[in-house]
This record gives structure tokens, sequence and C-alpha cells, in this order.
């Protein structure tokens, strides 16, 4: 290990260089102008893997943007370690916001600055490094590794789900690793255990054929939006919070007691957190914390809604529709797909006959990931992540939705290990994004005790 | 009358000559470029007051278009009527629906087609040459006359309050006659006696200082769309219709039996009216039918909604905020500014503490108008109506506002009757604007009738 950690230090530099050709490439999978840079970027990712010693290294075409893979799998008897990141940017409007140029990288403070740095192309250096560091220094990787990086994670995976049934075989593993996420803070470390899932609906609610003067017409027939705004209502409790579809909870894996305690270790100050927001004060389900709330506990919120006149001043309108976009993030076991049917069942059991309601169902469904935090991955990543930050960590739930672990626990059959090595503070999705050097090192650091503990620990 | 009814027949082909260089002008007052036009529009109605014999002729001016007046008081002890009408027209646009030029008079078919035909230059020509007719055969009228022309209609009549706070002894009056409604058909005359008014404002919940991940903040803090969908529903039972505002019934004048059974006379088919608006079938407030609950019934209206993602496709925002614009038909005796403030009130008290609501009142506002059936001047009118058209008038209430209306009444202390000409398929405000020419004929000796009849009632 203490050879392993010296050529960290010693290359740290080189390590930066590298990544800073990596960030120079524009590969935004946002818009397809960028399609040469996104070409270029997964080159860029199958040299790495080549230079570093993986075998088998190979982009593969999708329907989309490739992914590359490269593995080592020379640790006969030990387990197998598959590790998951992408190539893919996101866009970088507004580009005025940006204090140094988003390709191309700037330190400072230190702090790597540009697209890409912590989502995802700088964490997906920490793994790339960590592997070059055995590989240079002993030859051999305490476990086996198998990397996939794709290309199409800002724009939803759209065909990874695709590439990973169609190489189950190629894919087998032990344990999925991925680091796309945050850790609490730079003293914080903490392990994402569960992701919520997420369902997305629209619903268009028609009292007529064309819109209607209110004057004339009003009081007559029912007012669409009136009646959307019904409906709403009788999803969500306003007293509670609690949904109202029936069956909505049925296949809520409910907290433990461990979890809930590991949860509330989470410091953290509701006034605080609501001021921050802007909001008067927190509000969610009955009987549980803020933190349980938006990590623990799936929810139903209105995303957009929209009906009659919108513009400035005054329409006597008495509108023929209106519509509102609906979502649930979901957590383990719901199931997104039986979610929807049970939404739309109930709406249109909860909708008066004066009007028609039309539901449609949007494909950005994810299912929800949950990996307890007691099996073997998750007690590696403990072990590592105390190692080097010398503090134990925090188990978190996030509220987000990241689909593509859930669909590799489903395809694969294994848990995922969500090591993030972000700070909430990295502008991910905005100008200025950034890693911490700290976290870029204490990443390396944390992996090679990663791959050593799950090692050790996996028989 | 003998006289005046020849009269009307000898000089049919001059009133439309007339009516045809008075349509040719494009007044048009929603928009700027059309001042000069405007400036014709009321010179012209000023010369045709004088020559018919009106004395005191006089264009007024206001802060925006000029007001014409006229009159004629030399029925000695006999009462005055004051004869309401505009001058102004709407657009035309889209020019290509229309099937002749909007600004060159076209008959066809029996009707005359151009833009203002029915509302108003048509109408307002109805009066011209009845009191024409009267003039020219007899050298006197039945009763005094006063006229004001005005040229902000359109635009909401925004200086003709303060004109007439100005000039109430100028138009001091017995009743107020307007021809700018319409009748039932052409065989089903019916005259107005009660207008809704109406109250429009406009809320915005406020939720959170941005918008927010609804992965990361949702179940968290208050939902706006979800809170404004909760206050909507508290305005309005859905099962009965009722306004749940405390004290909005307060001031309601209620139908009496007479009313109810003279509304119950009017044709009504309600599978046949939803199925023309393409609603599955009618709704409204509990214990009244359609033809009430449009015309006698005050309403509460959402006219507008939207917050969050409104485009195409998924946006997982929590949003900050989400904004309707609502409005209330008022009926006798209700008032628009005591009725904002109970909406308001009642807002702010169904608020929950989780949001802010800000409640901002638009200048829209109008009384109701309700002009007794009984009344001498409605009591005229069906007389008239009888005489001309052979049957009994229904007397309708309409469901729309011309806050004018009320003003009259307000400022003047009297009674409007509001005889209109038009009929349902016009097409106001909408290409191919047109006057049936029977009910011109009709008109002009309907209002000759009226005179008479009114100056007999009133003693």
């Amino acid at each position: 290990m203490k050879a392993v950690m010296e050529y960290f230090k010693k290359n740290n530099d080189a390590f930066l260089g590298d990544m800073k050709t990596f960030l120079a490439i524009p590969s935004i999978s946002t818009s397809d102008e960028h399609k040469g840079d996104i070409i270029r970027a997964a080159s860029f990712v199958e040299q790495q893997f080549t230079g570093m010693g993986l075998k088998n290294v190979q982009q593969y075409p999708t329907k989309g943007n490739p992914v590359v893979y490269g593995e080592w799998l020379g640790a006969i008897g030990k387990p197998t370690i598959l590790i998951y990141g992408h190539y893919d940017v996101q866009p970088v409007e507004p580009l005025e916001l940006w204090k140094t140029p988003p390709f191309t990288a700037t330190i400072r403070d230190g702090k790597i600055f540009a697209r890409g740095t912590a989502d995802d192309k700088g964490q997906v250096f920490i793994h790339l490094k960590t592997v070059e560091a055995f590989m240079k220094t002993k030859g051999e990787l305490p476990v086996n590794v198998k990397f996939i990086i794709e290309g199409e994670e800002e724009i939803g995976s759209t065909n990874l789900a695709e590439f990973v049934k169609k190489n189950k075989k190629l894919l087998s593993c032990d344990v999925i690793l991925i680091s796309d996420t945050h850790m609490q803070g730079k003293k914080m470390p903490s392990i994402t255990y569960g992701l919520r899932g997420l369902t997305y609906l629209e619903m268009t609610v028609t009292a007529a054929k064309g819109d209607m003067h209110s004057g004339t017409f009003g009081g007559s027939v029912a007012n669409p939006i009136q009646v959307l705004a019904e409906i709403l209502t009788k999803c969500k409790d306003p007293k509670t919070s609690k949904v109202k579809i029936p069956g909505f909870y049925d296949d809520v894996v409910p907290l433990s007691k461990n979890e809930r305690k590991e949860l509330a270790k989470m410091p953290h100050d509701d006034a605080k957190y609501a001021k921050e927001l802007g909001a008067t004060k927190t509000f969610g389900e009955l009987g549980y914390t803020t933190v349980e709330r938006t990590g623990s506990r799936p929810t139903f919120e209105v995303n957009g809604i929209w009906g009659g006149h919108t513009g400035a001043g005054v329409k006597t309108v008495l509108p023929a529709q209106a519509s509102a976009k609906v979502s649930m993030r979901l957590v383990a076991n719901q199931d997104p797909m039986k979610i929807a049917k049970l939404f739309i069942d109930y709406v249109k059991s909860v909708t008066p006959e004066t009007v028609k309601v039309n539901v449609k169902l949007f494909d950005n469904n994810g299912h929800p990931a949950l990996t307890p935090i007691d099996s073997v991955g998750m007690k590696a990543a403990a072990v590592a992540i105390k190692n080097v930050y010398k503090t134990d960590p925090y188990f978190t739930r996030e509220g987000g939705s990241i689909p593509v672990v859930a669909d590799f626990q489903h395809l694969l059959g294994v848990e995922a290990v969500l090591l993030g090595f972000g700070l909430p503070d990295d502008n991910l999705h905005a100008p200025n994004e950034k890693l911490d050097l700290t976290q870029f090192s204490n990443g390396l650091q944390t992996v090679a005790h990663f791959f050593h503990e799950y090692a050790t620990l996996k028989k």
C-alpha cells in the first residue's frame, strides 16, 4: 500500500496534466454539434485504459455514443469490481458566468475548475489513476476490475441498459463502484447507500372543445383548471403531506431503526435549511425528519402547471384545457411502472364526469436503488474512508435519481457502492464547476484502500 | 306613427348609404395608428346629429377619444331618454378570414357585413335614423332625447365615467337606452335586464427564493403549485359549485319567482348546449338552471394558471412559485371591490404558513346591473317589441359585463334599458361581423314605438 500511496504523491502533477487534457475536450452530449468531441473523449479514455495496462480495451458502439470498456482480471480467486463512470458533460451556458473558460481547466485555491471536473471526468480519473498506481508499482491489483465509461449519462443513459443487457457476461462482477456523487463535506465523508427512483407523468383535463368567454359561459360548464386543482389536492394530504394514491406506499421498504440512527447522525438544522432555500419553514411527510423525507421517503410533486391566460393583464377566458406535469420520487422497492399505473387509475377514479382527463407517462422512469449499509461493499467503503479521512463516514440516501444504478443492480444482480468525492458546492450543471484537489487526493487513497478492503472482506 | 314608418321604408337605401360611409371609417380604438380615423368617425356622428336636427351638438374632448353629444329637448313636460352608443370598433385581424373587406360594407343574403355593423355603428344608426324620421316627418319627438356616442368602448370606456361624473346635469334623464347587445333570435326578441359585474385578480404563491431540484429537495418544503391547487379547491365546492368565500353571496339579490318564470320561458336544451361546447355535460351551481347560472348567479372562475416547467418533456423541478388569475362574475347587488377584499382576506386565511401568498387586484372591475322587469322602461320596451315582432319578448340576463351600464346607473341614478338588435351569430370581435337588415328595420320601428310607449307610460 505504501508504494501506491507514494506513487500518488509523486505523480500528482502528471495526473492533473492528464486530467486537464481530458477536461479540454468539450464532450457535451446534449447537442449533436459536439459529436466529434464525444468521439475524442471516448478515444482518450481508451488510450488511458491501454496505457495503464488494462486488457480487452474496446469502444463498444451503441445507437448513441460509444461505451468504453477495459478490464484487468489477473487477481485469480479474488472478487471483481465493475467501475462505472461517464465521459460526457453538461452544456456550459451561461458562458459569461464562468470565471475561467469551462474547457481550460484552471487551478485556484486548491480546486480545479472546468466543466466535468466533479461530474464526472475528474472522479473517473480517481479510478483510472488508482488502478494505474497499482499496476505501475506492483504490476497487479488486489481485485479484478472492469471499467465501463459511457458517453450518455447527461442525456439519461439512453442506450446503456441495452448495452448491459446484451453484455451481462462481459460485465459480471461482485460489486459495482461508482464515483459520481458527493460527500457531505471535506471533513464529513459520507457514502450514499440509497437513491430515489422516479416516475414522471403529464395530465390534461379537457372541459370543452375550445376556450369560452367567462361571462357568457362561466358557471354553466366545468372549469378545467378548477378540476385539475381538485385532482391535485386529492393526490396529497395538505396536512400530513402523505400521498393519497391507494397502494402508493405498499412496496416501500421501511426505514430500519439502525438506518434512522445513522441518518440522524447527519448534522442538520431545519431553520437554517429553510432559510437557505428562502422558505418560511420546512414541510413534508408527517413523522419523518427532513433528512429522511428527502432521501428515504417517496414524494409526489407537481413540476409544472399551465392553462388559460398566462400572459400579462386580464383575459376573461374560461379555458378549454389545463395541464400539469407531476413526478413521484420513489424508494426501494417501489416500481415506477406500477406506481405510474396506480396514479393513472386513481386520477381517472377521482375525475368528475364533467371533464375528460388524459394522462401520459414519460419514459424518464427509474427504479430506486438501495444497498444495505451492512453489505460487504458498504463495510469495505466505510473502512477505506476511515483509513483516509480518520473518521467514520455518514451513511446517506440521496433524493435524486441515477436510474443507471438501479438498472445495473437489476440486470447484473449485484449491489452498487456510491463512493463519491464531490462536495455539495461543486456547481454541477452550473458555471464554475470544480473538484476540490484534497478530495481528489483523498479519493485516490480511498479507492486504493477500498480495493484492498473489499478483497479482504469478500470471501 | 304611420308617417314615421313610411319614412323608414322610403329612406331605407339612403340609411344604408349613410351607414356604409360610417362603416368605411376604420375607427379602431385599440391602437394609436387609427387616431385620425377615430376623429373622422366622431366628426361623422357630429354631422349626423346636426343634420337630423339635434341641438347643442358638440364633441367633448376626454383624456382619450372625444365623446359626441347632441340633444333635442323640445318635448315639454315629457320624459328624457339618454341614448348611449359607441363609434369605435375592434381590430379586424385575421384579415384573410374576411369574405369581403372589413371596411367596405357589403350586403348579401339580407345582411350587411363590415366591422362595426352590429358592434355598434349599425345599432347606433337605428337611433340616429329613428330620431331623424320623427324630426323630418313631424318636426318633433314624443320624448326628449340626449345622445352620447363615445369612442373608447372597445378599450374599456376608460374616460367615460369621468365624463359622466363631470356632466351629470347635462346628462340628466329618466332612462338610459342602449342598443349594443343582441336578441335570442329573429323570431325570439328579447330584452336584457341584467348584466353581470366583474372583479379580476391574480395570486402568486411563493415557496422558496428559487426553483429547486425535485430530487434533492422534493418532500422537504412546500410545493407552491400544490398549495395553489389547495387554495383554489377551497374557493369553490367541487360538488355544489358554490363559492366558498365567506360573505360572497351576502349582497346577491335573489331571483324572484316571476323572474325565474320569465327566464324559464327561454328555449334551452342542456344536452344540446353541452354538445355545442364540446363538454360532456353542463355543470354549475346546485339548484339553478343553466340559464340562471349564466346570467343571474355569480361565479368564481380560474382564468389562467402557471408555474414550474410548462414546456415539452420533463424537468425535475420543484418550482419556487405558482400563479393563477381568477375572476368572479357578480350580480346585483354585489360590489366588485367588496368581493375582491373578501377574496383576498379568504385566500390569506387559508394559505398555510409554509408559503407566502400575494394577491393583486386588476382595475378591470365592473358593477353588475339590474333593471327590474316591471320598471317603466322595461314595460315600454316590451310593448314596443310586441308591436313590431308580434310576440312577447323574452327577458334575459347576460353573463357578460358592460361596466359602463352600471356606471351610468350609479352616476345618474336611473335605469338602463338594453334593447339590442344584434343576433347571436353576428361575429362580434371576429371576422365577417354582420347586422341582419330585418333586424335593422325592426330596430327602427321598435325604437320609434319605444319613444311613444315610454312617453305614455312614464307619467
